[in-house]
Order: C-alpha cells, then structure tokens, then sequence
C-alpha cells in the first residue's frame, strides 16, 4: 500500500506523553493491518514560540500541507497566557484550521462502559449518550475584522461576525451527511431570534433539508440548547453550528460524560486532509509526570484512520481496544477516583496495543 | 409611605396565570408591611402582535418609563416564531431593556432545600449550589449593526460586536459590588484570546478590581466556563458576563438545580427602575391548565421588593415563604415527578401568602 504522511505537532504540556501512545498504537496498526505510515515531528504551540518565535513556524506549516493528515496533541499553558495575541500558542490551532482550511471539527462525545459513574450527571441521565459535535471551524467571529478604538469618551472594541451561504452550506451538507450514517437526527443550533447570521444559517439548513428527507431536523436556540444538553443529553445525535456557539456547545458536550481525557476531534476540510487533536488542554499541571490520559489522543488517530485514510478496520480496532482496556477496569489518574490505584500514560497505550 | 407603581405584564402561554399569583403575594405584602402598590396592566408580547400589530405598543413602553417597576411574566410561543423580526414577541423584552437602560440582568441559582434531587446533576455536585449571573443586557451583538447583503456569489449575513469601555465598566462594577455583599468571588467570562472586545472587557476588570481587593476576581473563558458549571457549580459565586455569553450560561446555569420554574431574574439600569421576570418562557403547551409552577414569577416580585423599592423585609419574607412551602413539600406539576400529586397554581400561590 501507499505510505500516508503523518505531520506529528506534540505540542505543549502534556502533549509529548500523550503523543508518544498514539504513535505506539499507530505502529501497532502498521503491524497488524500492513499499513504503513511516515510520521515527521514539528515545532507548534508554546514551545515553538519559546524557540523560534512563532507558534506556527513556516516549516511546520509547509510540512502540516504536505502530509497526508495531522496529528496535534496539545498546545498552550500559562506562560504564554499574557503573550500579545500573534505570539499565543493557540495561534498554531486557529493557523492550521484557516491554511489548510479544515472547515469541520467533529467531536463525538460518547459514554464508555464501566464510565456510567465518571460524569456529575446522574448515571440514569448520560446512559445512552452518543453525539457528535460539527462546528464549523473557519469563519465566523472568530476570523471576522476585529477594531480596537480610542474614542474621545473612551476606548471601543468591536469584532465582526460574517457568514456567506456557501461556508453555511458546507458545513451543513456535511453535517446531513454524517446524520444520515448515524441515528438520522440533526439538529440545528442558531440565535435566529437575534442575529441575521443564524437567520441566514437557518435558512440555509431548510433548504439543504429537502435533499435529506429521511434525517429529521430540527433548530434549536443556542440557550435552548445549552440547557437541554444538561437535561436530556442522551437524545442528541448530530449538533450542527457555527464557530463559536460550537466553541461553547461542544466544551459543554464534552463534560457531560465526565471523561474528557476521553474525547477525540477531526478537523476536516474538502479533500481528504484532516487535523486530529484531543478535546482536553495540555495540562501543564500535570506534565512530565506519565499522569495524563492518552485516550483522547489514541482516539484521535483513530479518527485520523478513518476520515484521512479510510482504514475503517484500523480504526475500529483501535477504539474497540481501548473501549476493551476501560471496560476491564484500567484507569489513569484522571479517571481512577481517590484511593483508586492508576495506571500510568504508557501502561494504557501498552494495554491498548495488547487489546488490539 | 409612597404608593408604588407596577406596570404589569402577563404577556403569553402561563404569563396571566402566574402574574395572577405574583399579585396575590403583592397584596399580600400590602397588607402585612403596609406597603402599597398600584398595578396598571400592559400588553405586551404575542397577544399585542395579534391585538394592535407591535409586540411593545406605545402605551405599554409608555406606562413602563412612567412605573417604578416592570412586572413581566413571559412573552412568546410557537404561534409568532415564523414573524418577522419586528413582529416577533421577543422584541418587547428587547425594546423594553433597551428604552429603560436595563443593563444589569441579574439570574439567581440556587438550590432549594428539599429539591436536591430534582436535577439531573447529582445531589452531591449540586448540594450548596448558589450562584448569581450577571449579564450585561443592553450591548453587544445583540444591538450592533446586522447585514444582509447578496453578493455575486450568493447572500451574505453579518452581526457585530461592539462594546464600549463604559458599558463594560458600569455591568463590572455592579458585578463587583454584588460580589463584595456575597461570598466574595467574581468570575469574569470571556473569550480573550479570540476576541478584540473581550481583551478590552478582561483589561477593564482588571482595572476596576484594583478599587475592590477584598474580591477575589479570575477571568474564565466562556468554553471553559460551560464546562466548569457541570462540574463543579458550586464553587461559582457571582459571574459577570457580556451579553450573549450570559444568554447562553445563564440558561445552562439555569438548568443546574434542575428546577427552572424557580428561579427570578431582574434586569436593573442606573436608578431604581427594574424589570422583573422569570427565567422560564411562556410555556405554551400547559397554558390555561393551572399547572403552571408559579414560583418563579413570585420570586421575581420579591426581587423588585428589594431592588426597586429597597423593601428587604418584605422581599426576605416571600422568598422565606416560597422556600417553606418548597421544603414542606410542596409541587407543582413541573417538580411533583411522574405520579406524585402535584398542587395547582393557585393553591401554590395561596400556600405562599398563608406561609407569609
Ligand atoms: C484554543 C482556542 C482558540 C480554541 C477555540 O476557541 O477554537 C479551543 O477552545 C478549541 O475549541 O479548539
Ligand atoms: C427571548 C430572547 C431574545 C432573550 C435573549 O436572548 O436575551 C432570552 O433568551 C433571554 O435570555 O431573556
């Protein structure tokens, strides 16, 4: 088979740890399926800022547009928290997403078994939680025109929120898409009540609607949905939305079940490219200390096999082992509750690759 | 004493039912602290839409700046949702914020004594739960420029954010002094490392905090914030906010005790003038079946007693009340649980004025 280029960013924090099991479990997949992968490192985040200035160095840059799919796993920490905007870590993420236009970040967020106890939801309320997240992830506020102004009486900010139809329908048709090979059901998140942008956005997804007449759809408002996350978890399937109510949403989504060392992320554009990062942060807190969780990590190259590469097998293999490793009662630190004893970062990616 | 005008609201669904049980108190308090009250009805909402073409009539608006205080139910429903914009309910409530200069909207969660399992958190992460939001209400993207363009390429939609330093200095300052008359702590939200307008809202509280060092103050960014509130609610004390982030937090936040059909909320400008209504909609589906659980229209009154009229006493004394008839148990249909005999709106009102 072909050789798929890996751009590997560890990144900040604990984001090296982590990073080291995935490609483990990755290795492993080489083994056993006869795949074969070239993984390349590069500079992203904190560190990079630290070394050559720049969170996004041009050669990592170059080197993330030329692999066939990226690996990142975490970047950011608090000592570049008060870092002029264009020397922020995060800088790297928001790079990545813009060049290599990865307009869709899915983020799943499912209950484990044996995890029913991890969240602060009651078991009852999160049992059965399946859905995913699709944020759209290059327009929006977030890369809108953005003023700051001395007014005589004061100082004024302002940040724009631009959608034009065409980044509204991708990422919906998407969305639809991915509804379809799933439980049929999307809904919608908007301010429509509010913002021409979400009446845009809602127009768009009643006109795309009619091309996907066996997905049931419905709009939801983002307060609405803030607050039915909480109340009825487990009756979502796919959440569709902009930028930053996804922003918010899916942070909210990934607590739920009370594992977010578990959740995985694609960032995905139109070919087959795609930027595959945990959920949770770099938690420099914890770093260096073979504490942290590589779960969401491992995951995320399974999604990397799946929506990069089409390695369907691989990547289910993957996910059953380490569904296999929780279900047997293995648990990092993050995960094992007080007293409990813990398994360390590179004995749970030892596991994952034994389960496989 | 001086006699209090209330301009009174019903507006839709549940509105005139729970109002009904609001006044009820009202004359109570007339009655047992020799207060005294003149309410003058307006419409306002669906039913003005239907009745005289404009959600917020000019006599409505007009009663409302010549009042005290703004008794407000809930506005709203399936009926008017596909209206234009102008013509859509919602719009009173924003008229109404935006023609008295209601910028300080203020939602209390609390947990009430013998509801600690109504929530779909567990009892144990809900146990002490005592938040307040504050919201800014009168800017942001909510009243900056919108546009609709069609573009060669197809339609285009923009909102803008736009805060002053004076708008974000008058809502923190609030904040600041609430938190200096509770636990002490403020939680500031934002999304500065994305945000041009809240880089300005951090540097701002920063400066203000120099003028309060007996707070405690930490900026939060909004994503992690709707984390934080699922998993650890009860370390929040008072969270300030601009406008949509508080839209979207104070509803998840709303939703924590489970028990949404308590809780109040004021909306407050510079004088004493306030608009008080509950968190909860218009509930269209239970309206006219007295069931409606009217508990949080009355505590909103409670919140004018005191911070309209400087009452404390007698708002002390309706919210005690409410919390007894909780405590002694109390439901209405929305809290009684599938089978349990739940009293009527009425009786829930009746039970809260023999309380008193
Ligand atoms: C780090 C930050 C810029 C980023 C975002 O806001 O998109 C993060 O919160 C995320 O969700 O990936
Ligand atoms: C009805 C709507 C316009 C309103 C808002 O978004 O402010 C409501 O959600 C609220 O929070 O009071």
């Amino acid at each position: 088979g072909t050789v798929k280029k890996i751009a590997v960013l560890p990144g900040d924090g604990i984001g090296p740890e982590i990073m080291e099991e995935a490609l483990k479990v990755l290795r492993k997949v080489e083994d056993q399926f006869g795949h074969s992968f070239q993984f390349t490192f590069g500079m992203a985040g904190g560190g990079a800022v630290d070394r050559v200035g720049n969170p996004l160095p041009e050669e990592t840059l170059s080197l993330c547009q030329q692999s066939d799919a990226v690996l990142l796993a975490a970047v950011g920490g608090p000592k570049w928290d008060n870092n002029p905007p264009e020397l922020r870590p995060e800088q790297a993420l928001l790079g990545l997403r813009k060049s290599l236009n990865l307009y869709a970040n899915l983020r799943p967020a499912v209950l484990f078994e044996g995890l029913e106890n991890a969240s602060t939801l009651k078991p009852e309320v999160v049992k059965g939680v399946d859905l995913l997240v699709v944020r759209e992830l290059t327009g929006g506020i977030y890369f809108g025109e953005k003023k700051r102004e001395r007014l005589e009486d004061g100082e004024q900010a302002t940040d724009t929120l631009v959608y034009h139809e065409r980044e509204v329908e991708r990422i919906v048709r998407r969305a639809f898409e991915i509804a379809r090979g799933r439980r049929k059901k999307l809904t919608s998140v908007d301010k429509a009540n509010i913002l021409e942008s979400s009446r845009l956005w809602r127009s768009v997804v009643d006109r795309v609607a009619r091309d996907y007449p066996d997905v049931q759809v419905e709009h939801v408002l983002v307060d609405n949905c803030a607050m039915q996350l909480i109340r009825r978890p487990a009756d979502f399937d796919v959440i569709v939305t902009e930028n930053m109510f996804g922003d918010i949403l899916s942070d909210e989504t990934a607590m739920l079940t009370g594992s977010i060392g578990l959740l995985p992320s694609a960032s995905l554009g139109e070919g087959t490219t795609g930027l595959y990062e945990p959920v949770h942060g770099s938690a420099p807190d914890i770093a260096g200390q073979s504490v942290a969780n590589p779960a969401a990590m491992i995951l995320s190259a399974a999604m990397m096999l799946r929506h990069s590469f089409g390695y369907e097998e691989a990547a289910t293999a993957v996910e059953q082992a380490v569904r296999k490793v929780l279900a047997d009662g293995h648990r990092t630190a993050d995960l094992a509750g007080p007293g409990a004893l813990a398994v360390s970062t590179e004995e749970f990616g030892d596991l994952v690759v034994e389960a496989m």
